[in-house]
């Protein structure tokens, strides 16, 4: 049986991997019905599965893909994580530096996601 | 003059800096008068200034240095970075590996902290 950090730890693993497999269903798939998307932190909020599914569809049409530059951190119903978004555009490649913040629901869906990154995040990939 | 963005950073230099000098004073004067500290999340949080400076004398007092291991995302009111906690111990030192978010006034000072870390993000230093 898995611990509640192994469990946490789980969700960040699909989601890294649902960006691999441009899988928008299963990325919303991870979300509670009524949970709230914050991407980046300080923008309008993404409410509600349905609409965070649309969010995704367009993340991963845009060729996104993850890579974890650090371990995840669990503490009490939230795990944090530090990340890097490689994204492709025509004749290069840019580097986003992310941290996003998931906070589970009893049943170990995510209900609130707040992702961390500005302009100064973005550089060209190396 | 700074930027919105270098005002972040500079915060963060400093926070890192004050536990580099073990000065509790300098770390509770990032802080507005009402703040509140969880550290980690989940646990009762620290609320007011005077409260939060006896927190950092005690984290202060126990050696704890701090060590940048990515870059500060800075999004609206907030910035999030990862760091690791060098904590001595007698004959050994420990890492913690801590994903810490700060929320500002319009002043420029910290009026939430939320410390992202668990038991599964220590370890035996190198």
């Amino acid at each position: 049986m898995m611990t509640d950090h192994e469990r946490k730890l789980a969700v960040v693993a699909a989601y890294v991997d649902g960006f691999e497999r441009d899988d928008a269903e299963a990325l919303a798939a991870l979300y509670a019905e009524e949970a709230t998307v914050e991407d980046p932190v300080g923008s309008p909020g993404v409410v509600g599965r349905d609409a965070i599914r649309d969010f995704y569809r367009a993340a991963v049409s845009r060729g996104i893909k993850l890579a974890l530059s650090g371990a995840p951190r669990t503490a009490g119903d939230s795990v944090a994580f530090p990340f890097h978004v490689l994204r492709r555009r025509v004749g290069a490649e840019e580097v986003i530096e992310v941290i996003d913040v998931f906070r589970f629901d009893a049943e170990g869906r995510i209900v609130e996601m707040r992702a961390y990154w500005g302009p100064n995040n973005i550089r060209p990939s190396a």
